[in-house]
């Protein structure tokens, strides 16, 4: 008989020391008499990735992102190393794999690599021989044979999509958090966890900064149905918060998160010569430096001049400077600057697709603090607001409490269930 | 034309700091000035080995050496990131490659693996296309595709395995001493560093305990008569020590060093039934379990019983005596003991082929200071005596003395210089 196959992954401050490793692998030790089959995805122990760039960035300014991924993948691969190890002392017969060894083929876009596939044959021959099965997370291998890494929070995109690939129900994400909260709890006192979020909303909250997942982690959990769940290693039977499809059950308020992105920078293009393919000029450069450009606001033209700026990551900010600065003198741009004291406010809800006056409220909820907006971006469940940085605490408060975000919503009542009323 | 190449190897505390690392960076950069080909192999940054290990031992008595491997390997790949991106930042392309990427394969031998072939097709490119390559040491890859590792100071190896697969006319061998000497510096005040030693004399020096060299690397470069020099990395412009083939014009004491190996046990077998065979008994399981087993003494049969004495390396001690409890038992020996309060005193020299009364020497010299002998073994050019481990001073510096090494030994002529006379 097939045994069921659980997937977790652990981050950094739940493998932070030889203490916590060898409560994971107590916890492990416990999941294991279920008989359930096991793959473990570990990240680096916690600031051990910190503190490797560090070293980097102290030998150059500007270290080759090949040998980043180099260096920052060790972390992973001691930590597999020494869940193992752990695992091993308890008497069960357990194995680390690389992301080479999982099989696990990306791109060559290194420091943030997209997966391209996964050959688990080595790891289901693993699993058919009763092994338990620890990854090193975040890593896998181009097809010129180097090392690639997933990019930060990496080692969770490498749980889903190893649980996809060998058929897990779910995939279990072990973090220092207890859940997804609807604000950062340390920003916003009031913040409340949510029971259940789904793909749509985790993937705006995830690609505006709410840090608990990676963007791409979503990402493919969504495309694969995959369900998600967010629980701390640190808290035994909590429950935690599953990420995955809407359902017609779901709680579902209009609102359910927002989000404050400090780290954010915006470029300023001044008096740029407004023809055809200017944007072309600017934006293929970054594009080709796998800069992601997050807002582009394009001013009225005046005397066939416009005024050009776009917000991207702040870590980006140097390397873009570099390629701005070259592009402003080619298209005849008078003067390039940036603003790295921004921040970015964001509100998401799966309910804002059948309610309207959102963005109403936000405004003015804002504008009744005194908080400038500077730029706007909106999608169909989202509302960004790009405000100075030194705004942020305040802005996401009081938007927290306009929108009442800290009561529990009401479960909506089934159509079957309002019939039988 | 063919750039001339140069391999170099930097250990532990010449990659040990971020400084040491810059500094090792200028070295390589002022040798790429001259216009040679240059690949660098590293050590892992002094002390992160015992750091990883002692991690893995917190965690389980004796981890699984596939996962030690892993864990370890680790080590020399975050050197050779730094190092590469410190050459990066000097405007040298340089890039890393790890034991996989250098096509270093060996067999499944975890934590001391012996190379089997090494593919430098990747290397030879990266060479032709002018960058200089900084290989992560000490690590390759086995059939299965799992890491390796080739046991302590393998990183020499790798070295010098490297310049015999590139054809370099050298292999350079940077560590924190500045070449080899008589003795143990710090055991004999007297101990004179040694200009050229052959490749025999180095091989007992480095199988009896100099850690300056790996014994495996030794054998390597004698295998392929690849000249080896040590120096360090601390000091500019020192001639080190030269590893070379035997030479009628290289200095030729009788006697060119005295090595003391407190990393030494012994286990006895206590009333062994002496019959046909029990040797096997007692040895086979030691040597399937990878354990090196040095000097056998067997005493005389009394009544069909015998007792049997071995040395082996103190850090196998432990496996060593759970195989042995179990053969004891299986064959009837009445007691086992293992005895780790002992030193292997062993003095070196090819001049010891053509002069007798060395032993005789040694055994005069050790009687005069009331030091007792437990075993003697012998070869062609070397005697090893095991002593008690408190007596070990003592004895390596009478033996300096003894056998006058801190003078400096008259060239020896050669034929033709005689006949001019």
């Amino acid at each position: 008989m097939k045994n069921s196959l659980i997937v977790q992954k652990y981050g950094g401050t739940s493998v932070g020391t030889l203490d916590r490793i060898e409560h994971v692998a107590d916890r492990i030790s416990k999941i294991r008499k279920t008989g359930a089959d096991i793959v473990v995805v570990v990240s680096a122990m916690a600031g051990e990735t910190d503190k490797l760039l560090k070293m980097a960035r102290s030998l150059a300014k500007n270290p080759a992102r090949r040998e980043v991924d180099l260096l920052l993948s060790s972390g992973e691969r001691i930590s597999a190393a020494l869940l193992t190890i752990a695992l091993q002392a308890r008497g069960i017969p357990a194995l680390s794999l690389t992301g080479r060894q999982i099989g696990l083929e990306t791109d060559s876009t290194h420091t943030r690599a997209r997966i391209k596939s996964i050959d688990c044959r080595r790891a289901r021959k693993m699993l058919n021989e009763n092994h338990v099965i620890v990854v090193a997370g975040f890593q896998g291998i181009n097809p010129e044979g180097d090392v690639t890494t997933l990019g930060r929070g990496g080692s969770d995109t490498s749980a889903v999509a190893l649980a996809v690939a060998l058929g897990a129900k779910q995939c279990e994400i072990y973090t220092d958090v207890d859940g997804v909260y609807t604000s950062d709890p340390r920003m916003v006192p009031q913040a409340r966890r949510l029971d259940v979020v789904s793909y749509d909303e985790m993937l705006e909250m995830a690609s505006l900064g709410a840090k608990v997942l990676q963007i791409r982690c979503v990402e493919f959990a969504h495309k694969y149905k995959m369900p998600l769940i967010v629980k701390s290693s640190f808290k035994e039977g909590d429950k935690g918060t599953l990420i995955c499809e809407e359902d017609p059950n779901m709680e579902q308020p209009v609102v359910s998160g927002i989000m404050c992105d400090k780290n954010q920078a915006k470029i300023t293009l001044k008096e740029v010569p407004d023809q055809p393919g200017i944007a072309a000029n600017i934006f293929e450069p970054l594009a080709a430096a796998s800069i992601s450009v997050d807002m582009i606001i394009q001013n009225v033209s005046e005397q066939g001049h416009t005024d050009m700026s776009f917000t991207l990551a702040r870590e980006e900010l140097d390397e873009a400077m570099v390629i701005m600065n070259k592009v402003a003198k080619k298209i005849h741009a008078t003067h390039v600057s940036a603003d790295a004291k921004i921040a970015k406010i964001s509100i998401v809800g799966a309910g804002m697709r059948s309610h309207s006056g959102v963005a109403a409220e936000i405004f003015k909820t804002l504008s009744a603090n005194k908080i400038n907006i500077l730029m706007i971006s909106t999608s169909e469940i989202k509302v960004s607001c790009i405000i100075e940085q030194k705004n942020s605490k305040l802005a996401v408060n009081a938007l927290h409490d306009a929108f009442k975000m800290a009561d529990k919503p009401v479960k909506k009542k089934t159509a079957r269930k309002v019939k039988a009323v």
